[in-house]
């Protein structure tokens, strides 16, 4: 059977940052009045909700029906999506299900994440449950130190140094640098991340992405009303999601990020796309390892040579492959379970060319890279500007 | 445009019990395997998690790459819903849709809770975390509070007594009494409930449901695949959800489930039925309370007379509309985020004309009603025989 052609019609975001001054329902308003005004509706058929940890952060969950309500819109149908810090993605992906497949007309996926309101080892312990809690997380695990591990092997395994890593992060904070709503704005001078705190050996404050408060929200409907309803319209093209083993330890090639793989492959399918024809990505950059082996996994770079495309510079804007280019996980920040609706937004606003300083020229095609924990899971979209 | 018809093909339940030597993941394995077995298939394109508190009480959140891993199905798209006691029928509506639009041929719907490895106050905690935290769980509201706020208000304005609410009770245990997975399989004695130990003054022991640990799995696949896979399919005539706001204090009218009402009007438009039509209903009977102003809000009953059907004998088995006919939450037990889906098993169980001794002759056609805290999300699903 056929399916229905699915289209962006209205974004919203707030600035990632600690929001000292608002709880995890007054971001989402936020994002989603954002969002409302820009497709210039007032009401939507169903509220879904990408959110990782409010139930170890917040003490709540049950939050679809406390966002529908907080924003007027008791009644719609609402829920939760939780896939770690995937889950942003994960929710885009069932609001694109739920237009496609002719459940609802309009459609509001909202990510939030009040990550910030938890400090020392209640944030740590947080962190932790998208890993394998009994035998992971339970053991002193957390993503840091699983993403040290994966990093130190590659390392080891293809030869290369820890500088090579170092144009990943330069590239996020140049560009997070020109991003109002971005965590952190400081660009990154060559030779600092070298010098920088190491967070587990040998990853670095530099290599790893800050969790931050955040939201972010857009609107579906299909690409038919889109049509008359808006200027500038953004056709969601593939939607794919797959899973991998939850712990890295039972994983037959660690170095493999085959849940981004599959994810992104058939995306790349349902588009009818290959990987150079994508003019941006928005990477799940927690990790500057992750970065490489994504790379890897989607088809811009051979088995170890994922690190290549930062060092000759194919990832800046002006590049073959710009990446991050509003800072990514890195700089923009890591909102959890907000992360998949912010690459949304920001792959928009780049093929709406309304990305201001950090337009990407003539974007027509981008893919958004959301993954779990340390890719359990991966949910992969590829966007299109209507010409 | 068309959706395809939905059928389910296999179900699987672990008892309801504290189970102390069994994990979260154990316990979704065992129904997993059961369903997977009951339907004769190996394999699914998705795996639907549906749970509440498994980042509170586990410390376990991304269970979606967790079970469908340990399942022996990691690869496929997975994810977790969460909408609170809500979260299994909401992972199974998800499923149905994912069926129904034409994304996956076959599903597995897995609701499951560990819902006993905390005590004290810190189960407390993480129960809580389904009402409003800043404006009820904040002030030390509980969903039991909250349920004695709406059942002393409601003996007020429609002059019921307690005793009204005892034959609930009574019909819950006696059908849980035949139920090898019940959590509880006493009997209660006529007048055991106004002796009962008070929880939250009018809500007694026998008024309110026990949590306890539980996994229970459904496989979905189109009808027409369904007629050729199996001996006995049940269809999915109707399914639909929707949400109230989540604190009680800022309901219009506080008595009348609006969610409910909603969800339930709109399944039975989906299967061209009227209430009348229906067989059996599993309802969520938390509180008895609530089990009277679910039978208001989807029309076996006038306003202020909810307690009528159950004190006129019409929701036994062999009366006009039989509920809990495997014990309901209360004899059964309820497991939170695994409730929905225990009840799509049971009442595929009797569609099938497989349900033992808790059978309801010549059952054809069946509601089940899943609610999240006290009302703010309801997801309601019309089951039928297929002839």
């Amino acid at each position: 059977m056929a399916m229905r052609d699915v289209a962006i019609i209205g974004v919203g975001q707030m600035p990632v940052s600690e929001h000292w001054d608002a709880g995890l329902r007054h971001l989402a308003l936020g994002a989603i009045q954002a969002a409302l005004r820009d497709a210039a509706v007032q009401q939507v058929n169903a509220v879904i909700v990408g959110n990782a940890l409010g139930g170890n952060l917040s003490a709540q969950n049950h939050l679809g029906a406390l966002l529908a309500d907080f924003a007027g819109l008791a009644g719609a149908e609402a829920l939760r999506v939780e896939a770690a810090d995937a889950s942003g993605g994960m929710a885009l992906r069932q609001g694109v299900l739920a237009v496609a497949g002719g459940l609802a007309d309009t459609v509001l996926v909202i990510g939030v994440e009040k990550a910030t309101d938890r400090t020392g080892s209640e944030r740590d312990t947080a962190l932790a449950t998208v890993l394998d809690a009994d035998y992971e997380a339970g053991g002193g695990a957390t993503p840091a130190a699983l993403a040290a591990l994966l990093m130190r092997r590659y390392m080891h395994e293809h030869g290369v140094a820890l500088e090579q890593f170092e144009p990943f992060s330069i590239n996020a904070h140049a560009n997070g640098a020109l991003n109002a709503n971005a965590m952190y704005r400081n660009q990154l001078r060559p030779g600092a991340f070298a010098k920088a705190p190491v967070v587990a050996d040998p990853v670095n404050l530099f290599d790893s992405a800050p969790e931050g408060d955040g939201a972010a929200a857009v609107i579906l409907t299909t690409t038919e009303r889109a049509l008359d309803m808006v200027a500038q319209p953004v056709r969601v093209r593939g939607s794919a999601a797959a899973t991998d083993t939850l712990a890295l330890h039972n994983r037959a090639d660690m170095l493999f990020l085959r849940a981004a793989n599959l994810a992104a492959g058939r995306a790349y399918e349902q588009a009818g796309i290959a990987p150079g024809d994508l003019d941006l990505a928005e990477l799940h950059d927690s990790f500057t390892i992750l970065a490489a082996l994504q790379l890897e996994a989607v088809g811009f770079a051979r088995r170890g040579e994922g690190w290549k495309p930062a060092v000759e510079g194919a990832i800046l804007r002006g590049g073959a492959l710009p990446i991050s280019t509003f800072g990514g996980l890195k700089a923009r920040g890591n909102p959890l379970g907000a992360t998949g609706v912010y690459q949304a937004v920001e792959i928009a606003l780049q093929l709406r060319h309304a990305a201001g300083q950090n337009q990407v020229e003539g974007a027509r095609l981008g893919l958004a890279l959301n993954l779990g924990g340390l890719g359990g899971t991966a949910v992969a979209h590829v966007l299109e500007r209507v010409e």
